[in-house]
């Protein structure tokens, strides 16, 4: 099977396509001073971009992995996932909870996709 | 390749058929009253329910996602989990602690089959 | 779509091979008296094993999840899985901190990889 890596950083590959399989690294927003909203905006618009870099859009999303720092966050970031989100195709998704890299980090995301 | 949705919400599909690949999203409980017995029996019925869906059953998962609310729970949460599955065909699993989008919530699974 | 599945416990299997895709259980560290150096060491020479094990090796990772006990520990776990990954060939990555089943881990990987 062909794997091509785009967006190669020496630890990771940011998107990977294996066979008509996409698979994301975990994504963390720019700003790192903007709140939970921003930093969702933020974080999706990288998404779309790296969907782009792979031929194709939200529509093929299957799942999509995102862990808050702060549970509390839940409904803030909703609000912004939902206004983006294509809701005649939506993928699978899972939001739990978890340390991230860095403090000022709110949220990051993880998607799978198909060609 | 084609991509089915099944059991679609405005915000996430609960199951999505990419080919020949399934993703569940992350499944939590019906009853947050329950404990962690009752809630792993709930979210392991709704999995059956998830790939009868989708056409397969779970001798045809390939991985499983366990997110625990405490991990003091875990062994508790095993010995559901180890009556529920097929110890012939059993699914790579990992299983971690993380906060829940609602603090009743024990337990969320998510889980990858195939056709 | 033909499953094979390896190094199979009752629980769960380690590495389970669905058609050209690879998935692996959540991998920890034989000896926990270690830190997070010697355990990181540990778990990817597990994790070759086991891509070995399917036929392939780490230049065929398409994804690799690592959850953090404690994510101060970043840095030093970085240090290792940089020297151990394949620059030219890095999968996507996500790197979160969890509880995990026993306090002696300090972390816990799982990867996913194609034929």
């Amino acid at each position: 099977m062909n794997i091509q890596r785009l967006s190669v950083h020496p630890r990771y590959s940011q998107c990977v396509v294996s066979g008509e399989q996409i698979e994301t690294s975990g994504i963390v927003a720019h700003d790192l001073s903007q709140g939970i909203g921003a930093q969702t905006r933020d974080v999706l618009q990288q998404l779309d971009a790296l969907l782009a870099l792979a031929n194709v859009d939200k529509t093929r999303l299957t799942r999509v992995q995102v862990w808050l720092a702060d549970m509390s966050d839940f409904a803030a970031m909703n609000e912004v996932y939902d206004a983006w989100v294509d809701t005649a195709h939506p993928p699978a998704r899972a939001c739990v909870g978890a340390a991230l890299a860095d403090s000022r980090y709110r949220l990051e995301i993880q998607a799978n996709a198909v060609l």
